[in-house]
């Protein structure tokens, strides 16, 4: 089915719902979810709402500008218009470890992810076999301290080419220049193997094993410049006990780093996530 | 803060969100919680929606014949109107376990559920003591085969006495009648101690001890005449292991009843839960 | 690391710890992990103990008759000597949904999965791509009505050509014969998409849909001759919601499903679940 | 049923388990529970063994003593002797929140938890009423910055009138002085409203609502000098999603804070908790 979907972020007051509902309608849209929320503390609202499209009135090209004329202009709207085609692009980066990009791939292999997979790129060439068994292509970009820029700039340019809307960083083990990340605001989907705010940074199983901790877990969260501060689209945990060593629980943890990214890869397909600041809204 | 909240079922058709929040505007409403799902296999629409009441500029006692004129007539919408005052009033019946009774004790006593309750009826004395300390008027209604209908006359005479608006069973031993139920259509809660429809009936925790399950549960679900096959509205469980006995599996199952069933009730009391056929549509 | 690990079952009495633990100490065994449970009921003994291999004094092809004759006859103890090499031979048998053969490959890619697998058996060549870009064997065994018994006649003869140790049905859409299960005693894992003893049988999403359920869930068990209620090994479930249609329920269940498995193929690796009547003891 | 148990930790080194069931077994010790654990790092051994008292042939009094004279004293034991009788005595300590209590007196009140609470001590008087309503004696002890050294004393005091073995601190919203830990080394529980070690110290939900998490927890450890840093016990989470607000927090959060105390306070109480370093070993 076609579809339109709308997100709204606008200062909170009363009739908003009224007037997008009034427009969907007005254009017969049959409305397939609609879902608002008010930040009452800073006086935000935020709406998602999607419709059918074959039976809409109002061209697709025209619904953005005929949109904010009649709705978005007088409630200061900060929206955006998606459709749930074309696909987007997602471009995946890896380093070494596979179990989050086999997971992906196998989603993406049997029709569940509705995306395409224009590329993977990786610091390291232990998984291009892989990638290449499911038919995508695998760009082998080395890092290092000293070419760092050169290295982003050509993912940058492989990114333009293959008009990249979203980047997914499964276990890609090198931080992002500010530089890049600008180029994909709320664009860039990382895992982060632990529960953030806890255990920060590097090694954390290591952190979590020295602590003590009986629950471990996993953290997906857009990428800003500010290290594992971005807002947070999912979490899980697992539960581990006394005799479970550091392997264990990076074992039990990839579990849970699989299945936490994927999600947030789906919620982010759907467009159920509007982000502000350090947070995300989602309608799922 | 004074809330108006209305419950809608209707066939699905367009236009109907657009139709309610537009009401809502033309009153000065300000809409604190909207939500909506279809059920597209059934055609049916399903609305909550919550608002200020202080501001909005139709009386109170309108609200309802003045909706159902502009809206609901047309849509056909079978809806209710609650208001978030007076607290409703709950009866508690029980026999003589105590973890469900306790913990929704604790809550009322902590201000944490916002209910009335005028009275707790038992078929044994084992509780009087301790529901006495809480300062609420506990009854003493044994039930045998032989007075079954007369007991239930006298609980239903307490029923009316108080103006009872919803019935909770807290691990409540006995079977009611079909005639004592008509008199609460979805408004008796029961907790069953099993993740129905797994091990319905009676001795759950024998039984799941007995089959050798890895996980056991609890359920939260309206009674209807056909036992244990109600709406359910919330569920959840625990892990257990080959070396639980069966005293254990009642120990961490009554863990998992009393949060289920506390959920139930306060999803309830926030007027969040829609039921239809043998489901329910929870808008939490 | 090589080790040994033992399985026992024998009738409960005082003293069998103790001498198990002087056995193994006095051919300078490092016990790595020992674990004993009771079942009062039943009056059984169950311990598991595993032991460093390099370090025993006894040669590993006089162990089992060594034990027998120091304590296992006394204490008329039914047991199993298991070595974590060779690697043991594993089989899967698919039909077409992929989720959990790609869940499966991918670990024992990376390392993870302590096993040989010799070949996948189909009746459907849906995931023949898919095995073999794995570099694993493809069979492809259509089964009708009419060819069943031929069938399961080929494949196992493929069972024994391949020297396999047990059987995983990675969402196998066939019911095997006794005969073929009699090959295998607790030595089939099946999947089942459904919380056992819920939904037993075919279509269990729909059935939990059907139901209102809020939870779904998975069972991982021994395959015997009665359907669906062998011992179960490991079971997982995940929260639904009102909105959840039988195509996410599928999704979701997907998700558990896999997961499920991995971890009842781990625990029968690592000889951690002792089988009896339609239960499991797993010392993990 | 009279129980014996013996908790262990010594150097790691062959033979352990084989001494210690050959010890028990040589005084007809009928072995309920055993266990065991090697920190592989630390080389530290942990052991817990749990035998019927009634028929073993070596007196109570004299258990200890043997012990270490034919087991303890070879392998550098630190053990500790415990029965299940008498009853161990615990002090509670609240501030002004209720949920933490009421369900340990609710708990206890059902039998469930075989502990005396000879008192409760708080530095407010709100939840006086319900303490006795309970039976159990109160003790009003305010506390100020200028009082501090001489509540305490006056608590310490009482701690020894009524020879109290171990302190749970149902959300006690004061820091206990060094002096006060050390007369109950790894004896006194706290209950932190955090899933340690994310948001350490005060106002827990509300720094969780502003980072944004998706999950939030709560954390039963042993009090040490180091704030929130000691042994965990155990720990819990649950789910918050966007709408929630800092009271929905704390609301979840308690359901979760008391689940985990009443856990913790089993595990301790049923002796299955060894501490070492800022970790435990839990035998459940």
């Amino acid at each position: 089915m076609n579809k339109a979907i709308l997100l709204i972020q606008c200062p909170d007051q009363k009739g908003i719902v009224a007037e997008v509902s009034r427009f969907l309608y007005s254009y017969q849209g049959n409305i397939l979810e609609i879902d608002q929320h008010v930040d009452k503390g800073l006086s935000l609202f935020f709406m998602r709402a999607a419709w059918e499209l074959d039976s809409f009135s109002l061209e697709k090209e025209k619904i953005a500008q005929q949109f904010e004329k009649e709705v978005g202009a007088k409630f200061k709207m900060d929206f955006k218009l998606h459709f749930n085609f074309p696909k987007p692009k997602m471009a995946i980066f890896v380093s070494k470890l596979s179990h989050c990009l086999f997971d992906i791939l196998a989603r993406h292999h049997s029709g569940q992810l509705e995306v395409d997979i224009p590329l993977v790129i990786s610091n390291h060439k232990d998984l291009q076999s892989v990638v290449e068994a499911f038919n995508i292509p695998f760009h082998h970009i080395p890092v290092t301290k000293e070419n760092k820029s050169a290295s982003e700039a050509k993912q940058l340019e492989l990114m333009q080419e293959h008009q990249v809307d979203f980047v997914v960083l499964a276990r890609y083990m090198q931080i992002l220049s500010g530089d890049f990340i600008n180029h994909f605001p709320n664009r860039i989907i990382n895992i982060h193997h632990s529960f953030l705010p806890a255990f920060v940074g590097a090694k954390p199983y290591h952190a979590a094993y020295e602590r003590g901790v009986k629950i471990i877990g996993a953290t997906a969260h857009y990428v800003t410049e500010e290290l594992d501060a971005g807002p947070i689209i999912e979490q899980e945990v697992a539960r581990v006990r006394h005799h479970n060593t550091i392997p264990d629980l990076v074992q039990i943890g990839q579990d849970v780093e699989k299945v936490v990214l994927s999600k947030a890869i789906q919620y982010h397909l759907d467009r159920k996530v509007l982000a502000f600041r350090n947070k995300t809204v989602i309608f799922y």
